[in-house]
């Protein structure tokens, strides 16, 4: 019995389609079908030649498709700031070189243009979700939203004025807004996004949560980043961080709590039970020395875990590639143990681990009939990754971000053999030549 | 006064030049002439046109030049098995996987192939120079050979029969005749590498020093790589094997020791006196969990590091710009200090280090005047490493291997515009998927 195919508006073939539903499997020579942005079926790729008559088909005959990377945490606009300040210890960094600068130089256009550059990459490295928090987050949202890249803008909080807001009040009120402009759109969200328990105070911090519960909305915050950090706490407070946001109602589903390198057994077990995610940025909290997540022991405890690449002045790229391998390898050597983190693991942290932090899992983070079709393809056969023994292996442990061939965003084709497709390149590139210039001259004088 | 421009073969004009000696120095707008193979001088770029006529000119207006990468530790054959075997605890994946395959596969034409696509992907990212252990020296010397890549071959040494050598004095016998070929090359040397202290003895390894020192060779170990390994050589012997190796007289500037994870400050100022140096594998040692090597303690106590990537079925790629990074970043991490291992440091160990630990930094490592034109351009134009604040912090921090576009070992031409000349990439794809089909049979039933 002979059917009609049904007409599709995208068929992609390809090699390998790992989807991470179910956990550490792989499709050869598969196809996903995709219409009206979502994804419709996999199915092997003979019988989609029959089933399906699409608009576009594409045949990635050495590629590997996986949902598309989602970077749970991460301040864009800071790629404007990629290497200005390295080698330095976190004060001085922070207090000479990237406040000073961020003083001097955040307004909506540095954050239009460092956000647009942050986007550029992370679509060339195969990142089609991230989780933001930086000021002007109406410019991070509207910059998103032109290139067809699917956010999560942070309404930032911080207890001290800012260019972008001069109070909790002021920080709320414009946060809201941006909810509000944004709330029925497909692709940009919000979350609420005080900085970390150590910059704001403890009225905000409990609006923070009344206001997440009634607009159902995701909380995005640093917390434990350093052993320095728990201990100012606790003398100050008698109370480690975790502890007092507890206490304040947001150990909840709701939180994605970024960092986390000092942790006691009793708190994993606490953040287990409370179904709050941990944003694992395993290569910031080297760069900065701020400590070792126990990766392995929070999956072992149940705990979900997202990846993260922080912004780029304290990393310094957003390669959600690297980062996976990067979080594999340490975890392994945190935990004493080869087997720990493997590659499946990192793969699902940086992909439907993220998802659920952001509260996002229901519509993106692995290819599923149904879910948004956010689809990245790594072409494997690159030298590099030669011979392939197992698909997933030589994603985490050796491909690099220069092999993500193409990538889809709502079925969107964004990166399309490496040529990105709502973005110029050049005037990207032009623009960060400029605020380079104007920032090393003030950067050098950090003083006057 | 007019003087008539003296003729060279290559003039390369670069946006940056970053020599490595002097330390964490950048020159812009240089050129660097070279005639012979070697490096005649490096100059402003606007004075080199009017001093030399080159055959040949280069003009890299975005991209920074240093010194060949110099990965101090590979099996390079072993590309072969990359990703076989991941996510395993050590002894099971040396046990049931690396060994059966090793002791099934391991031929004259598996080492050409694995060495050859090891070679070309050294190239492809900036490698101009790699240390070498494996078995059937002589394919890998011949394979580098005929690529005009740079190598020290290893003159492995195990207690064990092999495919290879049948005891120490065939082993040793084998070895010393590859020497002799090789003797006068102009790129290739070699080195004694005795496995480790846990598979060589006593006997052989005295052997060893004494042929050393009267062919002036280094000498290249794994040493200290996991706790496991101090822990049963001093239960067996009641020594630790640095202090065996001591008592044995390897210790001395001839020794490159590899991994070194576990050193006390008393073996850390032992090994600065002694002249030693020490090869530091993060990714290999991140990845098998087998310890963090003290890297800023070493530096600061004057022992000379490099770098190297050890095997891909270790790691899983050859890649020395992330292991410079890796090294910065874990480095930090391990001595709890942001400031330490600085982009600079790393890529002092990734070239100059590199160079010393093989004995040859009278000819590599540095790009000054008289030494060898083993040279790496990387493009720092490119979008991932924009802006361009400090050219070796983007280089370090934010560059991918993908941006290497050029790269001369004693000033021939190898790679061009990422283009191999000397390599045919295709072949060695097609040879390295033939390897995979018959290796992945026997590997998925290694009981049979």
């Amino acid at each position: 019995m002979q059917t009609t195919p049904e007409t599709i508006d995208t068929l992609i073939h390809a090699r390998w389609i790992i989807p991470v539903e179910p956990h550490d499997s792989v499709l050869d020579h598969h196809a996903i079908a995709i219409h009206e942005g979502r994804i419709v079926e996999l199915l092997p790729s003979r019988e989609a030649e029959g089933k399906y008559r699409a608009n576009v088909e594409h045949h990635l005959d050495s590629h590997a498709l996986i949902p598309g990377l989602v970077n749970a945490h991460t301040h864009a606009a800071m790629s404007l700031f990629r290497g200005l300040a390295d080698d330095l210890h976190l004060m001085d960094w922070l207090q000479n070189h990237i406040w000073p600068a961020e003083g001097k130089w955040i307004s909506p256009e540095f954050v239009a243009d460092g956000t647009r550059l942050a986007i550029a990459e992370m679509l060339r490295g195969g990142t089609t979700c991230f989780n933001d928090m930086y000021f002007f987050p109406d410019e991070t949202a509207r910059v998103a939203d032109n290139a067809g890249m699917r956010a999560v803008v942070g309404l930032i909080l911080i207890d001290f004025p800012t260019v972008w807001a001069a109070n909790a009040d002021d920080y709320l009120h414009k946060g809201i807004e941006v909810h509000d402009h944004y709330r029925h759109h497909p692709l940009i969200s919000t979350a609420f996004a005080p900085h970390a328990p150590y910059t704001v105070s403890d009225e905000p911090l409990q609006r923070v949560v009344t206001f997440a519960e009634e607009m159902d909305l995701s909380l995005h915050m640093h917390v434990h980043e350093t052993a320095h950090e728990v201990e100012e706490a606790s003398a100050r407070n008698g109370l480690r961080p975790l502890a007092r946001l507890t206490q304040l109602g947001l150990l909840s589903p709701r939180l994605a709590a970024v960092h986390m390198t000092q942790l006691s057994d009793g708190e994993i077990a606490q953040l287990a039970g409370s179904g709050a995610s941990v944003v694992h940025c395993p290569e910031s909290n080297l760069k900065l020395a701020s400590g070792f997540c126990p990766v392995q022991k929070l999956l072992d405890a149940g705990v979900n875990v997202a990846l993260g690449t922080d912004g780029a002045a304290s990393n310094n790229d957003l390669d959600m590639l690297g980062e996976m391998r990067s979080a594999a390898l340490l975890g392994k050597a945190v935990a004493g143990d080869a087997s720990a983190v493997s590659a499946a693991q990192a793969l699902h942290m940086a992909t439907l681990g993220g998802a659920r932090a952001l509260g996002l899992d229901e519509a993106i983070g692995s290819l599923v009939p149904g879910k948004a079709a956010d689809v990245t393809a790594i072409d494997l056969g690159a030298l590099e990754t030669q011979p392939v023994y197992h698909p997933t292996s030589q994603l985490v442990y050796a491909a690099g971000r220069e092999q993500v061939s193409d990538v889809w965003v709502a079925g969107r084709h964004l990166l399309k053999a490496r040529e990105l497709t709502t973005l110029n390149q050049a005037s990207i590139i032009e623009r960060a030549h400029a605020w380079a210039e104007k920032i090393q001259a003030t950067d050098e004088h950090p003083g006057t």
